[in-house]
Parts: structure tokens; sequence; C-alpha cells
């Protein structure tokens, strides 16, 4: 089955947080190419991959990057594609310069960014599930079904903890 | 022509800057239907909306609030479409507020979430667009083009100011 | 007894915080009725919830809750109850968007907004019970007796810690 | 008719935010005592104001100040009536300095915060208006109606502005 | 001997930042006195420190607090004696909230700040001995070899660490 | 009458802010002496200043700055007189920037900062003259009086304004 | 006369502040050439720029951008060349954004940033000079000449402003 | 092999961070000399050292501290040689404070600053040896290698973590 959906990260390290997003994808039912692409380190890999994403059948990208984040920003400028940001956190300041880096792009090429971390990975996944299942009904039963268990999940009380 | 866009937002003072995200989406041929609903003046309104936002024929759901924004993140508790959050300028805190307030959803329940500001309203639409494009050959030429008119725009040098 | 205090949480990790605006009504002699309501993976409970609360006999609602930190403003949105908020610290921003999510809200629907944290959960406890020792004077003498307490336990010099 | 809300201030200048309390407070047929107590220019005056409020007759304090914004805290800290705190914009800080020395009160000694500036002297009121109201039928009706009239004066959709 | 400078702080958990003010006096065969003064929880001892700081023979206030820190502000409030804060590294804010509350004193009412943390508690003795010591030449002495053995005490180069 | 307060400043433009601190002074009948001492323009005029202030017969030593606001923490790098900070609002970062860089100095080299602007510049001459007054009884009874009508102009009542 | 110092910027608004620059090295004698390269908007143009910079003679680029500015950091990732960026002030986060995005590059790709504005844009210009300077005894004496009248421009005292 | 690049720091706590740029540069074939320079304990060095750091053959300096960081701003007054400044990460404000101080220098004494901490210890490595390859075609083959290293070490897909 053809990944619709490629996970891209500055560097092995964003791994960490990156995983989530797949395993969230997997979790739908949908398979993800994730790869490393450092805007900083391989401009040249950033340029091809984004301007072949969509012509390699990608539907949707997931970029997480820490610090000063382009990869996100960068692909959008490439691709017309949908581009979701995850800010992964970083050691200084928090994940605050890379949620800047992304979220305030300028007018003209949006990035869509989710919450600094894995809660964020978790949630390219479920925003790129959701337009994907705009138009795969199986998916969109497959997500509601996601989000309904999710909901049932929820304890009544707080549980005392030793 | 059905809007498969919504655009909603907290109040009246929310248009100024909501209203780059319509008319971003009318520059592609994309009708939208514009609302205020606010999550916490007619929070019956908001569920109204949100849960039936499908079923009206609503593919994307673009919102926008300011301050403690709750709006997109409670619209995304009570639909499965994708939604995007537009902070709006707060007064005191310049939109930090409203930022925090949409980006940093819990896992679960995501909120793709834009610039602060006229900037974030236009690229919400662009988003939005993208997601639609994915399946509307004829929409996917139009942002094509629009895209391309927003690169050959940039002059080569700047030009002095009087 | 019937709990008069009602605390609320997001999640089950919240409880770690909660549990003290708890114990300090516990020691004023107040029931509180703990419950997980999550804004955004149950919106409908925290509807039922907050829609019936003053029917249930609950007169202060305290609701905790981190990152982007709905509960407490839209608990607020659907009933007329003093509403008391506690930011929970969250991992990546510490507490900052909790505190912005809640505080901030718009003109029209209040959050009483504590402290990031402990010191927040216990001082929505004892504001809710000077809340309620308005009409109850004999709690209005077990809050006096406990802040007197507090003000006798303040040693005169700090001592050496090994 | 005696008031049972006392609006204090750390000054006139403060007096343009606080007064949306007060009228707010009239709106809602709830007559304010509204008074300047400076924590750092006037110690004497908040002693006596704070430690007397209650035997004044009155059952809830609405403190506004800015920058290094003790009133609120100090008050708390001299009454066990609920003190509810509203951050007024400083010049250089935009507030944030006036929240966070009202909302980080250490365990003990509660202060309710509120958005800073005009909505949160809103809110405020409101805050104490529902405090007052759980023994009040008749003020809880007028607030229930206020609450309503709010939700009836949100329009359908934005209208378009000049 | 009798202290002239008088050591202050909210809790004894401050005690560990303070005593390096202590320490640094002590260092400079400059006596202090230690007490804890908790602004909220015992604003009367507070009052009656402040208000007989002078009296009592002390000619320099150290206060360290904080959270809300209105510790050494309210004691600059009460007495003319030159007061210095420090703010005491808070959890979640990391002292940004204790330097806010300290140093954004409003005109009127001076607190002559020092840097979040020990490196402010050391420094507060410094600057209180540097105020000291314009009158006293022994004083003035001791100080210029303390700073002279920190400026020998600089290494050439860095030494490799294992 | 020979001037024994300095009070230096970077540059021209930050006259606006500290001649408080000079009108302040002058208030309560202590000369100053006013002077543009730029760390980064004029190193030399700096060194030449700070090392001689002793010598020149100045006691206390008040610096404003903004942004990277090296003049009060070199300034107290030469000299053992104290020396205060005023943290001049600066136009990006609102004064945060001059802050930051004036009050975090490390251990060993104190500067007592004040509040952004002209509060701070203000209650730099004040807490200048309290430390001038302890051994200056004339001037501390000049203080006590600038107290106490500063006390004493406080109304009891906010008044309207139109 | 070839430019040897390129001047970047992402629109045509960010030319009221990088003029500032081009004007600083004409003062010191240096030709610039000012061309706009968006990241964002024209990729390719910043591609094949950054790539040729060094073949078409430049040694130093400057560049300017605001928001998530990704201008400076993807030339430098396409060069070898000197990179050194100038935040420019961004509507709602005064240049934090753009600061951020700048100088928290990852190890292996540096960006020299300057300040946020006009200032960042003058010593952008007069760090490039002291780069080129290090091969350029005439340059070296323009600059050190620039320097001194600097230095010598720095009035005394401060003079009253009506 | 005469040094071209000094690297100084504010104490030797600074040298787990600033070792990384001597590492860098080393692993360039550029010796750099290591000093510590404190501009608050040994301000006579730091004047020594920069008005001399020309005639003793530096081409590049290098300047790490932390908290109020005016090494490399001071560095900066005193030589007409580039300056690049590194924040070293402080503990209360995780380095924002050093960054502050150092980035936002006055228009007329730049400094070229990196990333808070390692990250910028070894860009600030990296930039000095782009400006000193400049001339000297051998460093900059050498530049080039190790660019391409780096460019080739970065892996095709995460690999999975224990």
């Amino acid at each position: 089955m053809t990944a619709v959906v490629a996970i891209i990260m500055g560097s092995q390290s964003d791994w960490e947080t990156m995983r989530h997003a797949a395993e969230t994808l997997a979790a739908l039912g949908i398979t993800s190419e994730n790869r490393i692409v450092s805007a900083h380190r391989t401009p040249e890999r950033l340029f091809t991959f984004a301007r072949g994403a969509k012509a390699e059948g990608f539907k949707v990208i997931i970029a997480g990057a820490g610090g000063a984040a382009h990869l996100p920003g960068m692909a959008a400028s490439l691709t017309e594609l949908p581009v979701l940001g995850v800010p992964v956190e970083s050691r200084a300041l928090a994940g605050v310069d890379s949620l800047y880096s992304m979220v305030q792009m300028p007018a003209g090429v949006p990035v869509g960014t989710l919450a600094i971390g894995k809660a964020g990975a978790i949630n390219a996944a479920l925003l790129a599930a959701s337009v994907l299942a705009l138009n795969d009904p199986s998916l969109a039963g497959r997500l509601a079904a996601w989000r309904k268990r999710q909901t049932d999940a929820v304890a009544e009380r707080p549980e005392e903890t030793a």
C-alpha cells in the first residue's frame, strides 16, 4: 500500500517526538513514509522532496522540527499540498522558538501548526486523517470509532494514586 | 452554490481579521459561510453548529477568536471535520494568549493553527483550499495559478519610498 | 452530606494537582464531588454537567486543566455558578499556556483564576470556602481558625538545614 | 442601600478600568463602594480597610492594580472575605507584571484573578454577582436575565463595516 | 554587636537562597538579623517589623520572596530605610513572576532589585555593604579587599574538566 | 554645593526618562551631576568616570540605559559605590531586554535595579535619597516629609473623568 | 565597482528597515547589491541566489526578514559565505518571532544575528565592514574613523528638550 | 602556529559550552586562544585584552557569557575586529537574559549573536571560519568539506531507538 502521508523531520532526535504521528496514523490504518529531511543540512533533499511530493503520491505532509524550525515552512513554500507542522521541544526555549518559527508564516504560505511535542505529533496525524477522511468514508468511519473510543475511555472520577 | 467552508468567529470585532479568510477563499472560487458563534456567550449555538457541520455539507471549518480563544478547540471537540484556527490579535497580550489557547490542544483533538491576525486568516483560507484541492483538480489548478501569481509579483529589487 | 463544591478536571493526570483542592476543602469540613470532565474528549459530559450543576446542588465549581485549558471557561459559559480555575502546570510551557487560556476570558463570562499548580489548587479551595462562609457562620469560624493556625505556624527565624 | 461590594484600586488612573466593574454591578442592581487604597502609598489605609471590611458589611472585595500589583494580595491577607483581582494594563509590560503579581499568590491566601483590563473589571463584577446570587434569588434572576440578554445579543452573521 | 542589616524572607524555603546573603555579609564582617516575615500569612508581623525597623537600629533591609512576591514592596511602603529585593526562583515561572512583582514598583516606593536566586542574594549583601561602607571606612576597606580577591581569583584560562 | 549623586545615561534620548531622577533628587534638596556616558560608544569615558567616581565625591551612581543595557553593570564593575539601574523602555521589546541586561548581574557585582521607565527613574532617586539619609538627618526629615505628602495626596475616592 | 555585500530581504516592506544597512555600508564606501528574495514566495530565487552568491563575487550576505524569518537561515544552508541576520520588527510579536527564527539555528549552519529593527540593520553593515576590513587596510581606516566620529559625537551632558 | 581566533568567556563554568567552539575550530584546522575574561570581575583585563586583540594578531573574537552577558558587547566597544557572541544557558531564565543582553546592542557596536548554548558555540566557530575563509582558500576547502560531510551524514530515514 502506498503511503499518502509523508512525515519528515529535521534529525534523528526528532523521531522520539514524530514517531507518535506515525503510530497514530498506523492505528487509523494509514501508512506513512517517514524521512529525515533537514532544511539546513540537506537543503537540496528538501527541495527535491517537496517539489516531488505530489508526484510521489503524497496528499499531506507532516513536518516536525525544533529551534529555528524552517522545515515545515520551506516545504510549504515548495508544494501546494497541505503541510502540518509539529514544533519539537527545544532545550533552552522549551519549544517557543520552534512554535514561533512555524506558526508565524507570512500570508501566502500556510503551515497548520499543532501543539509543542508529543501531543502535537499525535494531533498532526489526527488532522491529516480528518483531511483524508473527507474522501474516504471507510477512514471516516475508523476515525469516528477512534474518537468514540477516546471519549469512552475517560473515567468518571479520578483514581487515587499511591 | 453550497458553501463547503464555514468561517466562524467569536464576535463581530473578529470580522475585521476573518474577512481576509473569506476574501481569499472567494478569490479562489470557494464560497464560505460566515457566522458568529461565541464559545462563551452562545455555547448552545456552538454545539448545534459543530455537531451539525458535517451534515450541513461543510468540509473544513475555519475558526477565529481572541484572548482565551476556545472556539476552534471546542468546535474540534464536536466534529471530525478538519478545524483550522486563527488567533486574533488581543489588546494586552498581542495575541499570544489567543495563540496558546488554540495551538496547545491536548492529544486527541487537533486544531491546525495559523499565524496571529490577518496573515493567519489568509493562510487558513489557503490551507483549506489545499485540503479541498486534493479532490478537486479544477481548484488545484486555480490554487497553483494563485501561487504562481504570488511568486511572479515579487519584485527583484526594493523600491525607494518617499 | 451533599457536596456543594464540584471539582472537575480534564484528565486523571490533573488529579495530582487537584487533589490538593479536595484535601483543603476536607480540612475545612467541606465535602467535594470530584469528577473527570474533559472539555475536548467529553464535550457532551461537560454540557450536561455544567448545565445541571446548579440543580445538582453545587454552589461553586473548581475546574483544573492544562495546556489549551478550556474546561473552566466552557463550564462558566454554561452555568451562572461561580467558577474558579486552576491552571495545571504543562510540560513545555510550564503552565503559561494554561494560565492565559483561563484568565483571559472575554467580558461576560468570568473565571476566577488562581496560581499555576498546587498552590492554585489549595487557594481555589480556600476561595470557595470564603464564598460559602458568607452564609455559613460555622464554616466562617473554621476558616478563620484555619487562617489563624496558618499564621501561627510561621516560625520567627529560618532554621538551618543540613 | 448599603454596598456589599467594595471596589478598591491603587490610584485614580485605575478608575478608567475599574469603573467598568462598578457599572456592571450597577446594571445588576448591586451598589458598590469605590475607594482608592494604595498598598504602597497608603499601607495604613489598606490595613484599616481590609481588617474592617467584613465589619463594614462588605461581602466581596474587587481590587484593581497595575505593575507590582500588591493590592489584591495584601487585602486577601487581611480579610477572609473573597477577594477578586483585576490586573490593570501597565505601560511597559502590558499587564503581564500586574497579572503575575496577582495570580501567583502562595498557598494560603487566594486572589481570584480576572483578565487584564476592562474585560477583567466587567468579569470581576459578574463573578461577585454570582457569589452574591447564591443567597439572593432575586439577584440570581437578574443575573440570569443579564446573561440571556448577552446571548441574545450575538448576531448570526458578521456585518460588513465601512 | 548589633545587626544593622535585616534579612527577611517569606518562608523557611526561601532560606536556601537567602542564607547566601547572610553568609556574604558575614564574610564582610557584617552581622545580619534573619527573620521569617510573610507578607501574606503574617501581615501584622510585617507591619510591626517594617514600621519598627529603623528604631530597632537597622539601616538596610534585604527581603527575599517568590511568586507574587509582595514582601519587599510592602516593607518599602512602611519604612524609609533602603529596601533591597531578591526574587526567589519559583517553580512554574522560574522567578519571572517574583522578579516582576518586585521590580515593577510604582513611582514613590522603591525596591532595589537584584538577580533571581542565589546570585541576587549575594549581590544584595554586597550592595548593602557598599551602602554601609559610605560611612564606615573600615568596612570600605574590607569590601575593597573582597572585590580584589574576587578579581584575583579569576584564572587566565579555562581548565579542562573531566 | 557638590553633587553626591551622579546620574549617567547611555544617550541623549535616555534623558527624557532620566530627568525624572534628577527632578526627584532636586525636590529632596539633592544636587545631581548628569552626564552622558555610553558603555558602547565611549568605553574609555565610562572607565575614567567609574574609576574616578568615588574620588570625585560621588556617593551613589544612578545609571539608565536601554536595550543591551551594559552601563550600570559595567559601572558597578569599576567602582565600589552603590550603583542603581534604570531600564529605559526600548522600542521592540518594551524594556524587557533592558531589564534583563541589568538585573541579572552575576554574583559579585550588584546593580540595584528599579522599574522600567519613568517610575524607575523616580524610584532610583528615592532609593539614593534613602541611602544618603542614613547619615544625614536633615535629608531624612525631608524624605519623610516627601513620603508623607505622597500619602496625604491619595484621594479617598476615584473622581469621574469626562 | 562590484558589490561585495548582498542585502536580501523578504519583501518590499522590509526595505524601510534594511535600507539602513545599505546606507551604513555606503557611508563606509562599500557598495551593496539590494535584492528582494522571499524564502516562502520565491524559494527558487533563494536557491539560485544563495548557491551562486560566491560566484557572483559576494563576500558577505546580510538578510533581513520578519515573522517566521527563514531567509537568513536558508541562505546560510546554501552558501559557505558568512550570513548576517536582521530580525525585522513584526506586528503582533514585536520581532521576538523574527529573532527566535533566526538566532536559534541548529549546530552546523550559523547566522550571525543582530538586534531587532533599524539598529540591527546598521550593525549588520558595521559587522560586514569589520569582516571585509580584515583584508582591506583602507576600509579598516575608514571604519576606525567612523567609529571615532561616533565616539566624538557623544555629548558630555544631556541637553534639555522643550 | 599563531591563534587567529580568541575565545573568551566570563568564567570557568562557561567552558563547558565554549569548548565546543574550540573543538569545532580545531576540526577545521584553526587554532584558538581560549581565555577567561570577566567583564564584571576583571574589567581591566577586558580592556587590555580587547584594546590589544588586533595587535596580538587575532582576527575574530568569540565571546561567551550568561545572565547579564556584557562580555561580547564590551569587547565589541573596544575593538574593530568582528565579535561573535554565544549566549550561555542561564539557570533561571534559560538563556533568554543572555540572549537579550547580547543581541540587542545599540546601533554602532555590533555583536553577531548565535544560538543559546552548545549549538551557538559550534556555530560561532563555523561563522568565524567562514570569515577567515574569505582570504584563505585552503580553509575554504576544509570548510566546504566539513559542510559536505555534515550533509552526507544525514540518514535517509529515522532509526528506531530502543
